[in-house]
C-alpha cells in the first residue's frame, strides 16, 4: 500500500533523528532557552534574511495560529481570511475560542485578493456606527494555500501594500511554506515573505520534522512579551531543545529547501501523469498537493494499492481526491502510481 | 421632521412611565428578586402559555443573545445562524468574544430553512475527523427577522423538528417578537413559539419599554444556574424591579400585543402607499420594517421631512431604505409620509 | 419597616424621574450619540476638571469593570486588586470570564498599599522565567471601598506614583465615588481622582440614578475604540439618552455631590449612635456604609423594625452587620433607628 | 557540572528513542488514531486498572490542565486548587484565559484538605445570592505536589468523598505521578488514583518521555467529545503516534514505575545526606524533589559543581533550594553531591 493521503504520515528526516539520538542525554535548560534553540533561531533568521526578527518555536499549526492571532488582535477585532483558510474550517474554532471572529471572504482557488481586503475595510469604515460590527484587525493568508495554490510575488506585494495602508498586520500561515516556495513557476522567495509579512511561520510538521512550527515576527510592534502568549496557550515545550535541534538541522544548510523541492518535483510527475491521461483537476496546483477528479471506476481501482484523501464529491460519477507528496515520498511510490494509471 | 429610522427613538409607553413614577420611592430588594419581577414573570408565563418556563429579565438584546448562547454551548460548539442574523453582523462579535463560532448559513430574505440545518449537521457528521471542525450546538433564528420577514407556523415546525432530531436547542431572538406575531398574514402565536423553541426572548426595548428583554427558558435542561450566567455577563440589573415593572405593564393585560398591532398596521399603510406608487421593495415584509427601493430623486425629496435608514445601495440610481414604525409612531406621521409620496 | 440593607433599594431621585417624563416622547438617535448624552459628557468632564477625558455611559458596575479591564489588558496580563475587591469576590468571575486573572493581594480594611503593588511587580520581574506567571497589567482599587473606607490623598498619590513608575494603568471603581468624596475627614476631591487615575467611573446606580455608571478615560492611550468594547460586552444601551439624561441631571449643578453628602451625614449619625452605646465596629468607616458588631439580642431586636445586611459572623454571640444610607434615606428613618438603640 | 535543577533536562529514555528510530519511516494515520496510540491506550488502561476509561495523549502539562479544566466547567464555575498549585502560579493564567477563576485555598505543604473543600462549598452555598460569586465546579490537586509531597490514601479518600458528596469532579495533575506513587512511605497505588479521581493524567515529560501527558478520563460524564477540546486547544499532535510510541514503551512492561523508583531512591540518598549534615528542609518530601535550606557559604560552594534551583529566600543567610532527581539521574552524580557535602 502506497500512502499519499497526507504529508505527515512518517516521522522525521533521518538527519533529524540522528541528531536527536546523539544529543539525547545532554542536559540543557528548558523552554527554548538552550543553545540548540539559540543556534536554530540564528539559522532561521539567516534563511529569512532578517537579522532583527524574533523567532519562536511552537509545537503545532493550530497552536501557532491561535497564539499569533490572539496576540495581535484587540478584543473587538477579527481576522480577515479566505473562506477556505485553515483557521476558518479545520481548527475547531480555536480562533473564536480565543475571542475573535474569523472574517471569512470568498476565495477563488484558496487565495485572497488585495481588492477584497480593501473592500472589507472600506465597508467597515463606511458603517453608520462601525462599533456595532467586528473591526478587521489583521489579515491571514496561507502559503502555499490549503488547496496547494500559491500567490505570485506581485499578488503578495499588493496584499501587503493594502495591509500597510490600513494598518492591518499580515500573517502568513506557512505550514507548507517550503512547498509553496518550491512551487513550479513560483516567483516568491523566503526573503520576500519576510519583507512583506509582519509575522509568519515556517512549518516543520509537514516538512521533515517530527513536529514544530517556527514563528518569525518581523514587525517590532508585535514582538513584545510573545513568550507569555506561548506559555498561556500551552505551547511552551518543556524540552524546547527538541524544536531547536530539528529546526537547526532543517535550516543550517538548506535541508528544508531540498526536501521541499523533492516533494514538489514528485507531485509534478503525478500531475503530469493524470493530465496525460486526460483527468481534470479541482484546482491547478503547482505544489505538493494534487487534486485530480476521478471517475468512480478509477477511484476504486487506485484505492486498492494507493491511499489518498477524498476531497469533494463533484457529481454522481466523479470525485475530487487529494494526492500529497512530502519530503518522505519515495520515487518508487510515484512510479507505481503512474504505472497504475 | 418625522422619524422612521428605527424603532427605539422614544422612551417608554406612558403607562410604563406612570408606573415607574408611582413606585419610585418604594423600597425593594435588588437583582430581580422583588415582587414586581415575580408578578411580571407570572404574567409572561401566562402569556406564553407555559407555566413551567423560567423567565429572566435582561437589559438589552446583545447581552441577552450572548448570555443565552454561551450558557447553552459547550466550548467547541458553534451556533447555526442566518448570515443576516443579528449575532453574525451587528453585535461586534459578542458571540465569538464568548468563545463560540457563529456558523452562518446563506439566508433567503433573512430566514433559515430546516433543510439547511439538516445539511449543516450531516456535513459535520460526515467529516473524516469531525473534531477538527466546529460542532453545531444550537440554532439561532430571529422572529421577526432583521429584514422584517417572519416564518410561517409550518416553517417553524419544520425547523423545530430538525433541531429536536439532532439534539440542537432552538433559540429565537425576539427583539421584535411582538411585531412578528402581529405580521400581516402570519399564523404564528406566542404559544407556538413557546412550544417549538427551547429558549427565546420577548423584546421590550423596541416594543414599548425603556429597555429590557424577557428571556424565557422552556427546555428544563437549559434552566440550571442561569442567574450565574446573567451576573457573569454583566446583565444583572441592581434595581431589577425596573424590568419587572415594565414587563408587568406590558403583559398583564395585553398591552404588548396592542402596541405591536399598532405598529404593524401603520407599516402596512406605508407599504401600500409605496406599492401604489410603483416602488419595488428589497424584501416583502409583513411587519414594522419596510424596505422600499427609492430612486435618488425620491430619496432626496423625502429626506427633507422624514428620517429613515439607508440600507443597501442597489445601483447608481437606486437605494433600498428602511422605514420603521413602532408602538410610538403617530398616525399623523404616517399620513404625512403618504401625502409626501 | 425601615430599610438600610443596601444603597439601591429605591428608584431615582425625583428630578431624574421628572426629566425622564418630560423627554419621554422626544425622538433621539440611539446608542449614546444623542444630545443629552453629549451634554452629560460635558457636565461630567467639567465636574472632574478634565476637558480631554473621554466619557462613556454604561448600565452597571460589573459590566463597567469587565469592559474597562478587558479593554486595558493584554491577554497574558492580570489586574492587581485587594482581596476584598468587588471584581475578586462579587462579580461571578466576570474578569476571568474575559480571560484575565485577578491578582488579589491581602487588604487591610479594604485598601491596597503602594508598597504592595511595588512588591508584586518586583516579585514578578525577579522570576526566573517571568513568562510562566501572569504579568500584572493594571491596578484596580475602589473608592470608597467595599467596606466603606477611603484612601487619603497621600495614599492615592503614592499608589498612582508606583503605578506610573511600572507602567500600570490605575483604574478606580467609583460605584460609590460620591460617598467616598464626601467621607468624613477625607481630603480627596474629584479632580484628584481624575489626575491620579488613568480611568475611573462615577457610579449612578447607588448614587441617585435608576442605573448607570459614567466611565471616564483620562489616559489617551486607553481611549481608542472604547465604544467597540462597550458594544461587544453588551453594554451599549439602545436608548442611550436614558443614561445621558440621568447623568446630566446629577452633574449639571452639583446634585451628585449634594446627595452624597446627605447619605454620609446620616451615616455619621448612625455611627455616632452605635459608638455612644459602646458597640465596636468591624471597620472604621467614614462613608455611607457602617459595620457595627451586634450581640445576638440587639441583632434580633433591631431586625424587627429595621432591615440590614448580615456581613460577618464574629463569634457565637456577635455578628458584624451593615447599615447603608443612600441619597434616598429619610432622616426619620435614621431617627427611628437611633431611638431604637 | 552535575545538573539537579529540574526533571526535564535530558531527552527520553533510550528504549523510547530506539523505538522512535525503528518506526520512523512507517506510515501511519495522524491525530492519535494510529495503531501505536491504540496499543498505548490499552497499556495505560491496564496499568490504571480501568478498562472503561478514555485515554488521550497530549503534548504538555499546561495544555493538559487547561484542556481538561475548560472541558469540565460551566462558564460561571471555577476550580478549587491549593494556592501552590501549578495552575494557580506557573501557567501564565491559562485557566483564566479559558474563562475560569482559580479558587485558590491556602495549602499546607502543597496539599489541600477535604475539610477545606467542604468549607469552600458551604460558604458558597450559604451566600445570600450565590450567583454573585463564582461557583466551585471541580477540584484540582497534584500528585506528587509542586513541593514533592504526597497525599496518603486516607487523605485522598476523604477528598474524593467530599467531592462526590458535592458533585465536584476531582482532577489529579500527575505531571509527576510516577514519582508520587514511588514516594517513600506512600500508600497510594495507581489503581487508587483511578478509582478516586474523575480524571487525571500520567506525566511523561518529567518521567522518561521526550514529551507527553496521558489524560485518563474515568467518569463517563466527562468523556463526551473530548477530542474536540483537544483540537480546539491546540493539543492534537499531527503525528500522534509519537505520543503512542512513547507511552506504549513506558507502560507495556512497567518501565514507567521502574524509572520513578530509580529517581526517588536517589532523592532519598540526597535527603539523607543533607539530614545527616544537619540541614533543615523547607518541606519534608518523600519524592524526587528535595528542598534543603542552605547557608550562603554552602550554597556558594555547591553551586560550583552542581546546578540546582533557588526556591525561596528564608533570611539573609539562608535559602531554600531544590535538588531534583529524575529517571535520567546517574548514581555517580548523586555520589559526587554527597561527597561534596
Amino acid at each position: 500500500m502506497y500512502q499519499f493521503q497526507c504529508d505527515y504520515s512518517e516521522g522525521a528526516h533521518p538527519r533529524i533523528m540522528q541528531r536527536l539520538m546523539e544529543t539525547n542525554l545532554e542536559q540543557t535548560v528548558g523552554y527554548g532557552m538552550d543553545e540548540y534553540c539559540e543556534q536554530a533561531r540564528e539559522a532561521v533568521k539567516k534563511a529569512v534574511g532578517c537579522e532583527d526578527a524574533d523567532v519562536h518555536f511552537l509545537v503545532g499549526g493550530t497552536q501557532a495560529n491561535a497564539t499569533v492571532i490572539s496576540s495581535v488582535l484587540r478584543p473587538y477585532q477579527g481576522v480577515i481570511c479566505a473562506a477556505t483558510g485553515h483557521i476558518n474550517v479545520h481548527e475547531t474554532g480555536a480562533i473564536e475560542h480565543s475571542g475573535h471572529k474569523v472574517l471569512a471572504l470568498p476565495a477563488e482557488k484558496g487565495l485572497l485578493k488585495a481588492a477584497q481586503i480593501r473592500q472589507a475595510m472600506e465597508e467597515h469604515l463606511a458603517e453608520d456606527g462601525p462599533e456595532h460590527t467586528v473591526q478587521p484587525g489583521m489579515v491571514y493568508i496561507s502559503f502555499s494555500s490549503e488547496v496547494g495554490t500559491v500567490y505570485s510575488l506581485e499578488q503578495l506585494k499588493e496584499i501587503s501594500a493594502v495591509c500597510r495602508e490600513y494598518g492591518l498586520p499580515l500573517f502568513i500561515d506557512g505550514a507548507r511554506m517550503g512547498y509553496g516556495l518550491a512551487a513550479e513557476g513560483g516567483d516568491v522567495r523566503l526573503e520576500d515573505i519576510a519583507s512583506l509579512a509582519d509575522v509568519f511561520y515556517l512549518g516543520g510538521t509537514k516538512q521533515g520534522a517530527l513536529f514544530g512550527e517556527a514563528v518569525v515576527i518581523v514587525n517590532d510592534a508585535l514582538k513584545k512579551d510573545f513568550r507569555y502568549n506561548i506559555k498561556q496557550n500551552g505551547g511552551m515545550l518543556a524540552k524546547g531543545r527538541l524544536l531547536g535541534i530539528q529546526f537547526l538541522t532543517l535550516f543550517e544548510d538548506g535541508l528544508y529547501f531540498e526536501l521541499s523541492q523533492h516533494a514538489v518535483s514528485l507531485a509534478m510527475k503525478i500531475r503530469d501523469a493524470f493530465r496525460a491521461k486526460g483527468f481534470a483537476f479541482l484546482v491547478d496546483s503547482p505544489t505538493n498537493q494534487q487534486f485530480p477528479i476521478l471517475d468512480n471506476e478509477t477511484m476504486e481501482r487506485l484505492s486498492k494499492d494507493f491511499r489518498f484523501s477524498v476531497w469533494q464529491k463533484m457529481d454522481a460519477g466523479h470525485t475530487a481526491v487529494r494526492f500529497c507528496t512530502s519530503w518522505a515520498t519515495r520515487p518508487e511510490a510515484v512510479d507505481a502510481l503512474i504505472s497504475a494509471l
